[in-house]
């Protein structure tokens, strides 16, 4: 059996908050890699079936839009499914919901399969069966807009980062996940208590290693920070933040 | 019904997994605290029964000790129960079980409440109840070692390192797992490549903030690292790490 959807429910304890008392969307982002990875396990195009061809998944885009972040000791579950499938990659979506069944997000992910050793991107042709579990839910929020380089005049803020061995993933690359922190790390905490992050884009584009060290650039117009992580003359990768003030 | 024993089980997906394909130990740290939460949230003495009396469960102590890390898609689970109880603390210990019910890891932790607004131990002698939940199962790992302050002149390494918004708790503190992290964050790739932690000691002193310079002085004798994490003359935590050659 091959589920066009899959759930995930989820308790958000204390340990896992932030300085806000939510859920950072850090969390967010590592629970949208988990449940993707689960439904491909089931969907039988997991780590283990993939590595079989010496290809892997790997994101490739991720847009988070939030329009209320569950709080200490509030259930959540995320819900994915694919949008889209094709031979260069396939679009999986995310809803989530608090624990009464109330939308409160909803993710767009773009992941590309590639090879392990040319680290090129594979061909998916010998999975295009993956098609029939397209799912045809709606997901209302924006597709990903074209992210664009930061360049150095225009850059608000612009930050010296070092990558260290807790930012390095299973690829012996840098975590999805810790390029977001390193971002977001460029603000204070006081900006966090007035402002919360509606909507987060991330692309990513050149792996980034242990030791390197990246220059974060950031952008900002009135509530958009634009941001791009480079390591000499390679982008890591680019995000574009949306904030909304809360008061 | 309060049970004296509380099991979660985990699964270990790739995105979780360090560059050595394991688990992390700040994973199994996080795991810690998360299952104490849950055990305690059953019991009645959870976050939301703590904050009726203003006051919170802290974690001053942790002692962990691996035989075997989880590797990627591996199941695992954590059994907790409390060894003891009293007016001024709680000793709670965990088992750590491979997907085939092989005990692969122990471990101790302490945990003191304290007063919300003081921030000073609170007397826990109305929940004096919780001392029937005491389970006599055993945890064959040592008690924790009493950590020593680390002097500059002994120091073999000695680190530089700021607070950022990623760090910061619930409580707008430094989160227990950060500090592991900016401790190990010390050694190369490389070092973990061929070194694994066998235990990771770590005692919680002074609560650290937002924006803190600190300063990370570690001492190795052979196998054994000694780490203090300074905030000017006070001491965040300091830490005691075994490794084991991994050849």
């Amino acid at each position: 059996m091959r589920p066009k959807e899959h759930t995930h429910k989820h308790f958000l304890t204390a340990g896992e908050c932030n300085a806000q008392r939510q859920m950072p969307i850090t969390l967010i982002a590592q629970r949208v890699i988990e449940i993707a990875t689960e439904h491909a396990n089931i969907l039988g195009v997991g780590y283990s079936d993939m590595i079989k061809f010496n290809s892997g998944w790997v994101l490739s885009r991720m847009s988070i839009e939030m329009t209320r972040y569950p709080g200490v000791n509030e259930e959540y579950s995320l819900t994915t499914w694919i949008e889209g499938f094709n031979r260069l990659y396939s679009e999986r979506n995310m809803e989530i919901q608090d624990g009464n069944g109330e939308t409160i997000g909803y993710v767009r992910t773009i992941w590309v399969a590639i090879d392990m050793d040319t680290r090129r991107p594979s061909d998916l042709s010998s999975i295009s069966w993956l098609a029939e579990t397209i799912n045809d839910r709606s997901c209302p929020i924006a597709k990903q807009s074209r992210l664009m380089a930061v360049k150095d005049e225009e850059a608000t803020m612009t930050t010296q980062h070092q990558f260290k061995v807790s930012d390095i993933d299973f690829n012996r690359h840098v975590n999805s996940v810790r390029y977001m922190d390193a971002i977001l790390d460029q603000w204070d905490l006081e900006y966090f208590d007035n402002n919360e992050i509606s909507r987060f884009e991330i692309q990513y584009l050149h792996e980034t290693h242990f030791g390197d060290n990246a220059v974060i650039k950031t952008k900002i117009t009135e509530n958009i920070a634009e941001a791009e992580i480079c390591v000499g003359e390679n982008a890591s990768c680019r995000a574009k933040i949306e904030f909304k003030n809360k008061n």
